[in-house]
């Protein structure tokens, strides 16, 4: 969690965005001012919190804290939503007492309905008062949505001679596609780096896992990564290539990894994680369209949720990826069973297949036999749940 | 419906490929030789049906009978699937005492099946038997699928002094998206028009009507739109472009215009027909991948299946699609109700847009005050059918 690096306090706090009185605001703050590293939604909207964020992110070398509120997306409501997340961000800062452009913010909940800058202020005294070293399971419960458990992740290696721990944090189920879909991620750690180097750890780590979930194919107007790091550890700063920075990126990468992956395996109403993968195809281009076309295709997320070896739908978005490939050379296999060689179907065992597919976790692996280059992406099925729970959300 | 024009006869009969006993072998056939126009999916994988369609499409300059089945998509069976497809046009060449290239083949139902063609060709002596003119409702209910009701349309117009009729019946209501998904339409004419005039007219109507129908975004590999035209209205031969021309196009559209929006109606699982409208973009292209994000998306349909006036789904789509435009001057409207100005939420009446969502159609409509180009699609909700049909179509 965010706590779990050294150097960082955080709280979480039911403020009243959230009809249900859950928790709804959370702070997480850093003893010391940290470099830190974003990535940010490709959509075109953007949230007003999410701009301010962004704004502060080009300008300001450090960053002292970060306050994320759910409930409530701040986006669409014009001058006033840019100029509340100004208040909220300043009213942190003056109780911080650190400069406000070193202070972030981030929203997620319903598009359209402006902050109530009011609650989020008291919420903040509520939180300011509970900030813990122990409060980074707090503050995951806060930034939840439809979220059905908290995303947590915490890893410790050895960089340098001293330990370095990097622990995160993430919310997102619903609208999570390429690039960062309604998701939220906070992840903190006390490795000693420079802000080039974790930027570019960042952005390399984010394209092989957060980009890389798919649970409906909408991406949101609010969502980022962020990494703060308060140099804690003691290790000698990392500022260029080599193999000190290639141990902070295998162990950024796996905390981004598992936070992702649970992200996938929470996606509304889901009840499976499937993983897709192509191998041996002509181009890396081609491999990403056909993960990501089975990944979003509805037909196929229904038949993993009716637990159906319909492979032919996974032929079929292959076929409409755009993605150049052979139809007569293409092999797939669920969960290990082949079921198609060379564009033909096999005969199997469909009470084998039945049950590699009523696993929670099973792999969808196709074969292109062109190439060398391939795709993962993570996806979970489709269920009646995920029509309740988004017919319903914003009433 | 197919009988309609002068010239065709048709019938519906069931074979045994469906399980549950319903008809699902349908034969059209033309008392004389017809010039015939056709448009495949671009689905990259393709059913052994349509590929031999497709290549008699090519070579023959006249075509007198089609004969489709449902229940199996006679795809991914490899060469088999080929030899299956020849067997069956073959008999009925035979019965109607035709050339064999003269005849045409689709298939719809589960990828990866080989048909029964024993069934089949006792199924054509049947159809065979029962061939009439006015046999087009039960072809009709022989190609279906998971519709849920048969869709028929009929066209009568007056071109150069002469009754010109269209008719025509269409299949789908899963797995369409543009490019014509599975949907398999066969649309008979008795206007006397040249082979370069009919696929002229075809091209630019399926464009404007087939192709902007969206239920789930996903593209099949067995699906085609086929006009014949017999000739026998008796008018002066269409061959260059000019007002009969004009009269047949817009008849032509009129005709797949009500089928293309049957299909979206009957979307499997759907409640509701949803018109999607993009007006004032920058660029067609810009128009088109608006109204294709918001027809595609999970979140967006969930929301009109749950009656939700959820724009900020809407203009979040808008934001993914690849689409430039400025979100400071969108406007949203639901069924005339404005919901959103200039990218800013407005107050509105929630009973009022519960009122407009409780309809079986509405339309949406996002204005993006940038320029003067617009598009239009056709889409349907999501509901839990939805995930109830799919999850269990195969077994």
């Amino acid at each position: 969690m965010v706590t779990f690096a050294r150097g960082f306090k955080a709280s979480g706090v039911a403020c009243g965005l959230k009809k249900n009185g859950r928790k709804d605001l959370a702070v997480v703050i850093s003893d010391s001012p940290c470099v830190c590293a974003g990535v940010y939604t490709t959509n075109i909207v953007k949230g007003h919190s999410l701009q301010l964020t962004m704004e502060r992110m080009e300008t300001s070398p450090y960053v002292n804290a970060v306050v994320v509120n759910s409930g409530c997306a701040n986006a669409c409501v014009g001058q006033r939503g840019y100029d509340d997340a100004q208040l909220i961000t300043e009213y942190l800062a003056q109780k911080l007492n650190v400069d406000k452009e070193t202070v972030l913010i981030g929203s997620t909940g319903v598009i359209g309905v402006p902050l109530n800058v009011e609650l989020i202020r008291k919420g903040i005294d509520k939180a300011f008062d509970e900030l813990s070293y122990i409060g980074g399971h707090d503050a995951m419960e806060a930034i939840m949505t439809t979220d059905t458990v908290p995303k947590l992740y915490e890893k410790e290696t050895v960089i340098g001679g001293k330990t370095v721990r990097i622990g995160g944090m993430a919310k997102g189920s619903g609208m999570i596609h390429p690039n960062m879909a309604t998701m939220i991620s906070i992840i903190t750690t006390d490795a000693n780096i420079s802000k080039k180097m974790l930027d570019k750890a960042l952005s390399n780590v984010v394209n092989k896992t957060f980009n890389r979930v798919s649970v409906d194919g909408d991406t949101s107007v609010c969502d980022m990564c962020l990494v703060m790091a308060s140099q804690m550890a003691g290790n000698e700063c990392i500022e260029e290539d080599g193999s000190e920075y290639i141990l902070f990126e295998q162990a950024l990468y796996e905390v981004c990894l598992n936070l992702a992956k649970a992200i996938a395996k929470d996606g509304e109403g889901a009840t499976k994680l499937v993983e897709i993968e192509v191998v041996n195809a002509k181009s890396k281009e081609d491999a990403d369209l056909i993960t990501s076309a089975i990944a979003k295709s509805p037909l196929c997320k229904t038949a993993f949720f009716g637990e159906d070896a319909n492979w032919g739908r996974i032929i079929t978005a292959a076929g409409y990826s755009k993605a150049y490939f052979e139809p007569n050379r293409i092999d797939i296999y669920i969960g290990g069973l082949a079921v198609c060689k060379n564009g033909v179907a096999l005969e199997f065992d469909e009470d084998i297949a039945i049950g590699i597919l009523k696993q929670d976790e099973f792999k969808i692996l196709v074969d292109l036999n062109l190439g060398s280059e391939k795709s993962i992406m993570w996806t979970c099925d489709f269920s009646y749940d995920y029509v309740k729970i988004n017919g319903s959300y914003r009433s």
